[in-house]
């Protein structure tokens, strides 16, 4: 049976509330192909120091090399920023699946325009996930997109 | 004495060619504020199993947690990617220095119209080393930029 989108955000979500276990900003992402998961993870700033893991960049490293990403999706718990929309393009990602931008807006216009489907679930536990975390550390999240 | 563009570009070129002497592709970069190295490194697709550690990043990895990217430059010896364009825009990184152009264009446009001063060196010695390596092993370089 073809699990849906909603279903594999539900794995991405998973990957953010480890993050948030273990004391890191709670973004997560999957990468996936013909219904398989073939990469995870999590934002790693706090964990490993590391200001260029976020979710999608760990999902990707996670991944490991791979010849082509044809075929494949990246669902993320938030809106990818510059650096992770970019990684996108330049890998060439072709379908991208968000569950909010409500805390973050991103550059979903900047995937359309590189020819990548965008599909923003609006999930409203992804929402209060990020929103919660914002207004608790805000310094940390200033801190992750560079502001 | 200020050291010169030219200068901090060797320290790049030096990245690249422990990247090279690893059995990896020869790229490499150096984040420097006020005079000073704060981060190095060189792409570690092939030493790592890597794809998102490309040169600019690896080196961003290097420099670790920065509150901002003010007053930083960026030396790489080969033009971005648009992971690494996203990365330089996403965290703020006012000004970047290239070593070369002619082995791959990469996204100087996209760094200017986010208004990043850019400077190309059209440097002969990065010229040569990525021109060597591509014809040497075209599969490699292909698959770093995901064509």
């Amino acid at each position: 049976m073809m699990r849906s989108d909603a279903d594999f955000m539900k794995e991405a979500y998973a990957e953010a509330q480890k993050g948030l276990e273990e004391g890191g900003l709670p973004i997560g992402a999957i990468l996936v192909r013909d219904g398989e998961i073939i990469g995870r993870g999590h934002n790693q700033r706090v964990q490993k120091a590391d200001p260029i893991l976020h979710g999608e960049m760990a999902c990707m490293q996670n991944a490991g090399r791979q010849a082509s990403y044809k075929g494949t999706v990246m669902y993320t718990t938030l809106s990818p920023c510059m650096m992770c929309t970019g990684t996108i393009i330049q890998f060439g990602v072709p379908r991208v699946v968000v569950g909010e931008s409500v805390n973050f807006k991103g550059y979903q216009d900047v995937l359309a325009l590189a020819g990548i489907e965008v599909k923003d679930l609006h999930d409203p536990a992804c929402i209060d996930m990020m929103g919660d975390f914002i207004r608790h550390h805000p310094g940390l999240w200033n801190e992750d997109i560079g502001k």
